[in-house]
């Protein structure tokens, strides 16, 4: 006989399973399912879920939503990182179809005789199932059904609330169905839900004017980092920079003397993806400020991976065949028809030799692992195979199963997805484009309420050393403070490129395009590493407010609240156990003052119409509202602030 | 190295494709998926099918929509019935990337000559694969672009509209990715899509009153139910009723003396699913029956199948083991408790003798298939075992590839889905509880918007013996005919009970439910049949409209139009090939006149603000509207007409 419930529609469920959902110790995972079967049998179900170290399944039973749909869901968190498998499990249950036919008998005013020889029957197939202890425990029951001198003690048993649990306890599993899937989990390590990014070029890290930064200067900037708040220091490449071609300052196609290129046009005669930029340091000081940073300022130092080559790397004479070559014998440049990047070569990860090239690329993330390293932000992977990165990623986490790897593709949705299910822990986002309040609420929630939560956790750069977007180009400092609040309110994960930021750098280059006028990524900055804007002040309240509150160490738990002014933005965000509860409004004009009416859900809240009492404790200014309505008015003058960001409780 | 092209989000896909799609001969099959690569090398895709006969597959090229989602679409249309398969091939073209970027390098003025050698190598792997005579046609271009002598006229041949015609016929498949599964298509017989079912109970088809009814009876009406436009005569179970419990008028639970009983409660000493009553005739009779109405009427006969049995059927004493007995030796009868059916004992589907019982049950189907019957419309699948028919219906079809099996289920979305999804071919619909224009055009939406598109066929009735809705319980002639014009204008398949429907039977049970006072169910009723009404004419109106015009003869391809008035309801249809299109507006108000405007679709009718025109001619009226303007003024008094029905024209 097959297996005769239908179990259909789960979720999460990615791709009908071909990729992993993922998650940290103790989030939850809420399983969904439509589930059915023929008949007015009664069914009952079991959510089943295993560590890859685990040989036993364990079990949480389904609740049924009654929402006329057939909608089944249960929830469990995981305990430990590696990876888990979940499935369903569904069966007809006849011993608790009896019981609910039983009560609506009786109460019916049928006689019970033949029913409560039917149950004796059920209890002794449940019997055979149960211990030692279960079996006389139920002994009791078939032994009272099953005396006719008792007829009424047995009857109120049966209707008993203590009879309901022995049904529930000692399930009947008959036609037992199994889900033909079995999905993979994924626990990472804790950072990838949470983490505070700010990116600075080592090489501008000297306090001397003119000077090339090493090491050490990044070492020394390290208290003032923590002292902001930040927990990951992401430094763009440090390897060896090409000499061949290399840029010019404004991406101008010639170097003059003193030029320093990109540090992405990686290799020359001094090494390739393994080495260190001599003026930088040594693997010993570099190693070093990794340790000190993760050990005495809990910062993890992450590292820059680009898998592209100047044209003077070491790869291109030692491995010719790893790239491709034209008809004339000159080698192919990185290229977007008709422009050519001529101081980067591309890798061809379909060379003949790929194995080779494959290997050669993992040892490269492998290497750095050893020497410390657990973040990697990739460069471009969307230009790179996705077969690779599928199975370099998979292969690096069993080895170094708290790395983290954030894909850097601002490409099309699908893309940017498929490299988040192909294994990438963080991506970037959207978000730097994302303006309007419109904007705004509709990205989070494709990222919040699709298939996009279980697999894509977003990173929020307001900038990056590649993207000074149109808004920040006047120097508003306003509009600075705001796409901060906005980065690091809505998405746990945030990052940006400084001190530029705080500096409120901005003037653009005059080619129409988002980008920064005499770019870092081109020359050194001589930064004032001192200098303390309003910025630096508000970047690190919010980020201590981060630290301190766990509805803002997630993203996925968000409510936009109904405001009418189109320039106010106002939402919670919350814990899993709603222990913390966080509000947030930010004005979204950096040039007026706005006002509004904002709706409180009472609901979510616990609260009713008739008594309201929600108490808003303001972290920028200390202020404490205390809020007795539904709909509460909030005034942001951006002379004043931009934003609230309140502690919520209720009583 | 594998598969390099990520092919996601296919559709049509039933639940990962564990169920096959739908379709008639030459209905198409719109095929859409996400279909990307890493890197900027172009991508093609072809959509691939094959019907269970052939061995070589057949190829149609997707098309990118280029909506900034990686969306390909390719269509293709079955031309014989059977089982098809269907899956998507894509491979990278480098061919089509180089031709690509040789078109915008030489644009750029570069110097092309080492790109007509990448060419020439390009042309050279093509040739490989092609034809003899291709062979040829290719060795011209090979060697124009190898001869640097004719620079300027190779070039010039690569950047022309022939050369592309080159590069796609003769794709360069790379890197080849097959969707990783083959999905399901069943083509079946037309009239699965386009049926017009009249219901009529056999026993009252005599025009003696107080005379059971007879074959030969239902014989001599053939002429008039095919004048009104059916093409299905359904009739209730045509065996034996059993005498064991019988029910009397108005489902009391006491025969009286010459009480006929319910046709449902099947099998009596007279025999069982295969027997006739006797008193409708002989199987010879019934046989002539089906044969006459199929062949001089285009008529189908369709069997009413209900595996339950009266307490005297035959399988009882043949074969006790495939029914549940109790403690006490008594059946168990039919239940929904406290709720008992006495007159029904249902069969045990998952009994150890479940092979036997289900062969058994199988041959009924197979037994009247042998007598001529294609049609059967199957009594609560629901309560009986999904495994059981998705067997049944699948063994039925292979003998009988022409066989429907339509759905009598009125349960939960899931339960009716997963009926349609198992195998039937037709499914009964909510359609008599959706009145408003919202639930209306919500319920249409859901039937054809959503995957429900791809394999529910809805069959809409008005009215059935076991349904006499409230909207139709106060008589109004009017909602009569407006429901009907709803019926059979929105849904290509329509069915209704009847002469009850045209006679405007109406009065309900006492007990709150839709149902009839003295229910044909339990008697036999003394029709007049030569009564015409004004609703039996408006029935015949629209049954040859339906005929007439392909875009009534399908569901899905349907647009409702925007019309302030909550009680006009405004929709066009239109066959596939856009041949037909229709017209319908109706008045959801029996008993006032409405009017409002409404929006015609200009775009969709190939029409320009500037520029109206589009005729109407109105098929119950035979007047012609000439509209010219965007929106339209309608009125519609029920005292003239319910509603518009016109065919468009656009010139």
């Amino acid at each position: 006989m097959k297996q005769r419930v239908i179990i259909e529609h789960v979720t999460p469920e990615i791709d009908g399973g071909r990729h992993a959902i993922k998650r940290i110790v103790n989030e939850p995972v809420k399983v969904s399912a439509d589930i059915y079967a023929d008949s007015h049998d009664y069914i009952r179900a079991v959510v089943r879920y295993k560590h890859e170290s685990e040989k036993k399944w364990s079990e949480v039973y389904m609740s049924e939503l009654h929402n006329g749909n057939d909608t089944w869901t249960a929830e469990f968190a995981p305990t430990q990182k590696g990876f888990y498998q979940y499935t369903i499990q569904a069966w007809i249950d006849n011993f608790l179809t009896w019981h609910n036919g039983f009560i609506k008998k009786f109460n019916a005013g049928q006689d019970m005789a033949v029913e409560l020889e039917i149950g004796v029957d059920f209890l002794k197939k449940v019997r055979k199932k149960a211990s030692k202890t279960d079996k006389q425990f139920l002994d009791s029951f078939i032994e009272l059904l099953a005396n006719k001198e008792q007829y009424h003690e047995a009857v109120q048993t049966v209707m008993s609330e203590d009879f309901r649990q022995i049904v529930m306890e000692f399930p009947l599993r008959q036609h037992m169905t199994n889900y033909n899937n079995k999905l993979d989990l994924q626990v990472e390590y804790d950072k990838v839900n949470f983490s505070t990014w700010y990116e600075i070029f080592p090489r501008s890290a000297s306090r001397t004017p003119g000077q090339h930064g090493t090491f050490n200067d990044v070492e020394k900037l390290l208290p003032q980092i923590a002292a902001m708040g930040f927990d990951v220091l992401y430094m763009p490449p440090i390897h060896p920079v090409g000499k061949l071609n290399r840029k010019g300052r404004n991406n101008t196609v010639t170097a003059m003397p003193g030029d320093v290129g990109s540090p992405w046009a990686i290799g020359s005669d001094e090494g390739g993806h393994k080495a260190i930029h001599p003026q930088l340091g040594t693997l010993e000081e570099y190693k070093n400020l990794v340790d000190k940073a993760r050990g005495e300022y809990g910062i993890d130092v992450a590292m820059d991976v680009a898998f592209q080559c100047a044209p003077d790397h070491p790869w291109i004479k030692e491995h010719p065949e790893w790239f491709i070559w034209r008809p004339d014998g000159t080698i192919a440049y990185a290229e977007n028809p008709p422009k050519k990047y001529q101081d980067i070569v591309p890798l061809n990860f379909e060379t003949d030799d790929w194995k080779a090239l494959w290997e050669e690329l993992k040892s490269v993330f492998i290497y750095w692992c050893e020497q410390g390293i657990s973040i990697f932000r990739v460069d471009n992977p969307h230009t790179k195979s996705f077969n690779f990165w599928e199975w370099c990623i998979r292969e690096v986490r069993a080895e170094y199963p708290d790395t983290i790897f954030l894909a850097e593709a601002f490409s099309r949705p699908r893309i940017m997805q498929g490299l988040a299910k192909l294994g990438y822990n963080q991506s970037y986002s959207y978000f730097a484009w994302r303006t309007t309040k419109k904007e705004l609420m509709e990205y989070m929630t494709e990222l919040t309420q699709t298939e996009m939560r279980e697999y894509y956790r977003a990173n929020f750069w307001p900038n990056t050393p590649d993207i000074n977007p149109y808004h920040l180009m006047s120097g508003n400092p306003k509009m600075f403070e705001l796409r901060y609040v906005l980065a690091a309110t809505l998405s746990s994960n945030v990052g940006v490129y400084s001190p530029a930021y705080e500096q409120y750098e901005h003037i653009p280059t005059n080619n129409g395009k988002e980008e920064y006028y005499y770019s870092e990524k081109f020359e050194i900055k001589d930064w004032d590493w001192d200098k303390r804007t309003p910025l630096s002040h508000l970047m690190a309240t919010i980020n201590h407010a981060r630290k301190e509150h766990k509805a803002l160490q997630q993203t996925a738990n968000i409510m936009f609240l109904t405001c009418e002014n189109e320039n106010l933005l106002p939402y919670l965000k919350w814990s899993d156990d709603k222990s913390s509860i966080m509000f947030c409004v930010v004005n979204l004009d950096p040039d007026h003052a706005q006002a509004g009416w904002i709706q409180l859900p009472l609901e979510f809240l616990g609260q009713s119409q008739n008594n309201v009492n929600v108490f808003l404790n303001d972290i920028p200014s200390g202020e404490l509202y205390h809020w007795t309505r539904e709909w509460n008015y909030v005034y942001l003058n951006p002379e004043k602030s931009v934003y609230h960001l309140c502690e919520v409780t209720v009583s």
